[in-house]
């Protein structure tokens, strides 16, 4: 089956993808790339999308991208990941791109970026390190 | 100044936590206690709650406790969390625990501990361990 | 089989224990102890133990603390860590303890703690987040 | 004064890379290429290259790599690193690379990568997350 069209199917069913108004920019073998526009609804103390906002959008772009090689009926697990913030997290709109570095059998790493975009000009504000795993359903 | 109060102002001032339904259930120093009841709109493909929003979580509970130690007039910001997930999200409601391990004098270093609790039993569903910067405001 | 004595012919195997001086202080389900002299041969530019030593002797205390609770037969493999290094590796001795958070069924999650030793007082230097994988041989 | 024979300079003096046989292979602003032979004092109990000596040898690969644009007079200290394992270290030698990812005024981010090669192959075995610190003598 088509893993695009999976991957797809999976995303429409993050309910939270919606919530913080996270949408699906590029699905290609091993990388994946999500898009968010500014809201002030996600916000920390000083006006900047949470760390953890921008960690949740990292973490979908990694597991999709996972996801993309992964055998059909296999369920993606995020094992862990490590986030550094480089930049605070100011941008009209960002960009979050996950990129499969080594697929394997059962454990997949995944690295992320983030990035603000304000007028066309773009800066990472943040990366990932991220270890998936393939769950096959136990019959 | 009351250190408690400071994080509580700065707590009420991060709309994300209010986005997510997430309160402060305790300050003390060096240790903050978050809590968050179970939302479907937090969720993500298979109805837990998304990796990214437990991590959201943990950073705050991590980043206060380690403020609660910070002098007064510093902003505290998180340099990087890792956080490795243990069990499905799951729960009706969550406490988000964050306790300083090391204490210095730019450089915090705090753990998480994510629980999910259900009919008043409590599992252990993630955790994060979290750098923190103190940084004073430059005149 | 004992797990304990497994723990302990893995252990005598792993050769580059020997060449770093570092010795098995004690095994119990789930946890074990390791210890270290100082060495100058294995100091970094400061004198200090070099923050991968550490990490070297912080890796194989949660492998093997995991690696009491896997099946027999299995063989454990690092997936990934992370250590925080809090102190200068300063002390007399050093005394790596590492303790298994979750044991899974093949990913385990072990927490890792490096002390160093001066005059019978202890000081944490460094904290280890550690995945590790039961691996079963393919027939 | 000339960054990269300050990081030759301090490179010499940590005995550490001397003891597992690393050597300095490059330095340019921003990156730092050491090498190591194969050594079979350095093997865990399935005789590759032990999880903890490819971190040590990542380790200090991004902290040079931090240093070479670190202010004269700073030193450089490792706040925290993660590194995930793709692969068995296995090798007749290893290479490892340490780049800058965002050099700040105290805060450095740099990612490794280590090799493994044999009959001129490479494959990649290992990456690691970084975050280094400049401190400034206090006067």
């Amino acid at each position: 089956m088509d893993r695009s069209q999976i991957v797809r199917d999976s995303f429409a069913q993050q309910i939270i993808m919606q919530t913080l108004g996270i949408s699906l920019a590029n699905v290609e073998p091993g990388k994946v790339v999500l898009e968010m526009p500014f809201n002030d609804l996600l916000v920390q103390q000083h006006g900047f999308i949470h760390a953890g906002i921008v960690t949740t959008a990292l973490d979908s772009a990694c597991g999709y991208a996972a996801y993309t090689q992964m055998p059909d009926g296999a369920e993606v697990l995020t094992v862990e990941f490590k986030t550094n913030f480089l930049r605070p997290a100011q941008g009209e709109t960002f960009r979050f791109e996950g990129i499969v570095v080594k697929a394997g059998r059962s454990i997949t790493v995944a690295d992320g970026q983030a990035l603000g975009i304000t007028a066309g000009s773009e800066k990472l504000i943040a990366t990932m390190s991220c270890t998936l795993m393939a769950v096959m359903p136990r019959n």
